[in-house]
């Protein structure tokens, strides 16, 4: 089953915007290999514009031209990905990360290049072309370059969305891309939903296992069963930085959404802003949340079950984060529990519970979300079961009855009680 | 811990609307500790208009004559309750329920008499009166007899909803009260946030465990949190009936609230509109619910350890309906269990799954929300874990691996897997 | 024609709240016919809780004893108003103010007294009784008095609502009432527009002339053509006091409802909180508003025809407030013109203006909205006519051509052009 | 002063659509000059694509070629409008339509060319390119060319938005366009308020007098003191045609706008859908308003001062049509009064008045809105002014006293009092 659990990797937005280059996909793919492909990490993601050849930093450039064959279809810009030239398109970089043990991926914008569309450029294997395939008024409102799709009516007896989307994801299956990130589209419903549909088709059957993860969020939690239904993951909230405000929203998202995860299907809580961001901008842009708050991020996307998608730079990881980062521990969280959810969540403290699935494990979270330290104490009443032994996962220490410990502001405990 | 598990009873109103009496109550009292106290039944709930003399059939009646005290506390109205005469109130009934090894439970609106307010009672204990308690606008929408209260603020340094309410509550304590079920406040937030403060507070200081249960719904499931801290119960939903449209509706409902479910404080579905039904109509009113949606509302309040109170006159249950309410393996759902929730529902099926907390057992629900059968399937994949063996609750039949069942429109079967 | 002119005259809310008394109606329309009748100014109107013996200052008291007769209908409390003494009612001060060449008028909460209800009173010449004709959950939110009236149903072939307004119109007659504010009903569509419409047909029907007049705002504009036809007036904000921003805000709604006002039917700006106010609290609290901003009211009622109620005790009256109500120029706007309209309102200016209807004058009004002076010009073209000859009719000062001032902060000037 | 009486014409929108050509619009201003000019008739507006070689019918092609030159400005496609080759633009059409007396017009859309920002080509007279002055995102919604401009920012000292509109305007001026109709413009408030703002600047400033109109409607009604500052007409409804139910919803629109007309600016209440219509489907298409219709449409426009555009092909005028066209008695209305507004409207009927500016004259016109004979009557009273004399000004009768008339569904009289 594609997607299991949840997706475990690294995406290169957080670190280097639009901008992200061979060379560093290679350096950090490498890395992930040797440091932590043993915990479970695994894909590496190109994030967006790598079909641009004069992308800088987190920026859009309007009107700029971008790289794509005749039939409309973005390859990579030479100039920033070396290794496909002459129309071997991402297969070379795939190739090298599938050498490594890994898995490749790439994101794309919902829709077609605008310029595709103006020049009336076929469309791959079908008698279509891309002005009859683009909508002239479905334009994103943060990013210059598609126009989205014709999902919802016919053409000669062939629907014209279908026809392009089907076009690109056989070239990502012969690229051998295993995890498509498409924009633009997980918080765009209603109008969005057929697109949804025609993407999630063509992904399965371009011939090749390819996970289809939506941005942005916040996707609609009303519309959770279709999303379950055509994508394997989906952003529950805009996009995440390394602010406690943030963090804490990410609680009431987490609460709506968690029924939701289960395999196949995950609510994403986006990237994880850890260890050195923004790179495109300075090489001293380390993440600004505290190392509780690391923490809380790393416990509170563990208990969801949130795809893990980390941000940073890897080769300048340093000893603290790589070890939040490889607590196996925690990490088993994502792996054996279900039915995770909130127990409460008032203005100070958030408690969690998980059950593990196979054996008769409970883990359960104690979350600080006050800016004083908390002395936090879990009942046997309020967990309805004796507690006969825990462990507190970040320091290993035992404890049985209730559950109490002085936590940190905006800090956490995390136990597995057997 | 009071309300440890979900309180379950009979409460009077389905049968018989604002007309019960105390002959009634009785012989539904002596009928539950003969046949259904075995199996978990308890309380036995007198709801709304016990202090109208006037009072009959499902409606109210304006501006009609109150039982009351000089205290501006109702009393049950003798000509209806013969045992609570010369002030006895509901003692003798209370002490009566209590005999037969059940507990006691009242309806109350919330506020006072509106004419205690008109007449300036004097609250019992203390230096205020009604007309200082009550607020003039403060009426309910759908019952004619009660102004609420002024909880918000004090008079000569006592606050005058906190004096009425202590008052009457230190009264149900003394009658043997074991359960109040206030009305008129539970959809009524932001107003009525405050005063449910203020009726907890009094429930709780009155000397004796009463749980406290709130109505009418929908509760708004943002205000979750306040009411886990102030109520024992409270109703998420209106009022419910015996309606395939409604039982429909409550799985959005209990879809949003069954994360709230724990000891303590229990989302409500409303009382089980089963067996002989609006007695004060016809004698000859039976549940127009099916047999398969009859097992599907029993299967879902259960999944989502909604209290289960039944609506009918018991002296004239039959035998199927007998065998609904007190199949023990179904029942164990609302005592062994705990994170009960969706997987998925759909326009025409919904799953649910509720691990047990000591145990490694897994019960798992499958309704048909169609109007057609479903050849329904759910696989060892969807759950996450391997069904060695499972027995479906409703017929004991036993399988493996992944459970088939073949279900009847608005039928369900649920399963636990050991 | 009733209310063929806007209603000019006084009204006793902004000096004496609830508490006004016999005498001070008695001093305050003497002074009325001696100094004001020749300018039109003739109605004298008793505002709320005439009835209840215990009313002091501006606030209602809950639960009070109201004064009423065995048919639940309002009495003026004789404490206050003794010649009402021997259930005269208000007959002795009504002829006393018609003896003056003047009107009377009294205000009354839309509904039947609470205890009339309670008590089960009979209606005057009717078959039911106020229990019947009394809606339990009709209240106003800010006055404690009254139950609403079951207006849209019969009980034995006749409608309650009906039944008490006539019987309350009916004495009204007998006392001669000239006019009479509704209060409670005017913001309130569109719960309460079958309930004006009965209170306009017993007005109607009573066998005299009285002036309807609804309270308090905003009415909502959308239903203007539902006031025309049932109102002789109607509340357009909520009350009006003497605060610049009140003033301010009022151009934006007397632009919605310029093109409403006809004879007969009046858009209502509400009193004129001009002289000696608040004397329930003070005998010093004079007007908060500067001269200019009185002469911008006064403007400004008159371009749009408002109704002038006189909120002062006039016999405070000091000569300059005198002279801006005596100012015949001004008042004639109200009498002789109409399409009264703004032909631009900004952040700093309005310019209105209102033809004569017969002659060819037009009046001319430019306000200054800002803190600061304004040098006011208004052009022969925008105005689409020359101006051979004007005058300014505070100042008495003439011009042709453009239209010059200076105008000070919150000020106005006014012209009539020949 | 521009526009200082409501501007009355012909647009080439109702008959052909997107696909007018220059012999249409000569044959029509040639038939305007020899029969229509008398009574005021003047524009002759050519509408929307102009510039589109491939252009046919009301429909809109995406991503069609547009004809603009190496500045990003559009121009007649040659194809269509001969005259314009080799450069020449609109000028040699305008000359022609000014050597008849008339004066001309045409349509553009808000923002420029697609293809001029993919281009990158340079703003005429600027240092900037037509890339920076649009807005990737600003799209119409139901027409495919252009992108909206840049408006609120500067690039190296200059606004974007204002240098590309100026350079548009500058050559309007140089062909001799009296009349811009700028679209997708008047309901995107509060999107387009900078860009109507650089719009008009660059409208007053190009040279020579342009009346600026603006479309779609509805303009949003609180935004009225800004398009009076702004524009000289706008529309105040989405496109109108020829269904009584739009005809009908008219009235409230113009009871809304009516105070706001008046010198250099007026609320616009669409083409007339008179005569011969929509010749680019079919050359049999007349209008489907009765003739009593027809009166209706007419007689709103002119006592509200709308602009009057026709929208039929002149030539295949019918003599009721053309008389309806050029009853000087009725045009008169939009020349000499003011004030116009509506005394009611109900379901059945509207009254609306409009006084003479100069003179005592009064217009009333009388508007049966039911689908029966209305037997209609305006009384003295409700005027407020005797009626000495009064003349119906589409039939000539006299009349004194009330107004009285038999009225056909649909129909209306309207009366012109000395």
């Amino acid at each position: 089953m594609l997607a299991a659990n949840p997706p475990m990797g690294w995406n290169s937005w957080d670190c280097y915007g639009a901008s992200v280059d061979e060379n560093t996909v290679r350096q950090n793919a490498a890395y992930m290999a040797e440091h932590l492909k043993p915990y479970g990490w695994e894909y590496i993601v190109v994030d967006i514009q790598w079909y641009q050849p004069t992308a800088k930093t987190h920026e859009y450039e309007p009107f700029a031209p971008l790289h794509m064959d005749a039939n409309g279809r973005l390859y990579p810009a030479v100039n920033r990905f070396p290794s496909s030239a002459d129309g071997a398109g991402f297969k070379p970089l795939a190739d090298y990360v599938h050498s490594l043990g890994l898995k490749f991926g790439i994101h794309i914008m919902r829709g077609l290049p605008r310029m595709a569309a103006h020049n009336h450029l076929p469309i791959a294997d079908s008698s279509l072309n891309c002005a009859q395939a683009a909508l002239s008024q479905s334009v994103c409102q943060w990013n210059p370059d598609m126009y989205g799709l014709r999902c919802s009516e016919e053409i000669r007896g062939e629907n014209p969305g279908r026809a392009y989307y089907a076009s690109i994801f056989r070239l990502y299956a012969q690229w051998g891309v295993d995890f498509v990130k498409c924009d633009d589209i997980a918080r765009e419903y209603p109008q969005c939903e057929k697109e949804i549909e025609i993407i999630s088709e063509a992904c399965r059957h371009c011939g090749r296992d390819i996970v289809l993860s939506l941005s942005p969020g916040p996707a609609p939690v009303e519309r959770a069963e279709h999303l379950k239904a055509y994508a394997n993951m989906w952003r529950i909230t805009d996009d995440f930085w390394d602010q406690w405000d943030l963090l804490r929203k990410m609680f009431e998202r987490a609460e709506k959404w968690c029924i939701h995860a289960g395999p196949g299907h995950w609510p994403d809580a986006d990237m994880l802003p850890l260890g050195a961001l923004r790179q495109d901008y300075s090489q001293d842009d380390w993440t600004h949340f505290t190392p509780d708050e690391q923490k809380t991020m790393m416990t509170l996307w563990c208990m969801m079950r949130s795809p893990l998608m980390l941000g940073c730079e890897m080769t300048k990881l340093d000893e603290p984060t790589l070890a939040l980062i490889t607590n196996r521990d925690v990490l088993d969280i994502e792996k054996t529990t279900y039915c995770g959810h909130p127990l409460y969540t008032t203005d100070t403290a958030s408690l969690w519970i998980a059950p593990e699935r196979c054996g008769n494990g409970l883990y359960v979270a104690l979350f600080n979300l006050s800016d004083c330290a908390l002395q936090g104490c879990v009942t046997e009443d309020s967990l309805e079961r004796p507690v006969t032994r825990a462990r507190e996962l970040w320091t290993g220490q035992s404890c049985s009855g209730s559950l109490q410990a002085h936590i940190a502001p905006h800090g956490c405990c995390v136990w597995r009680i057997e």
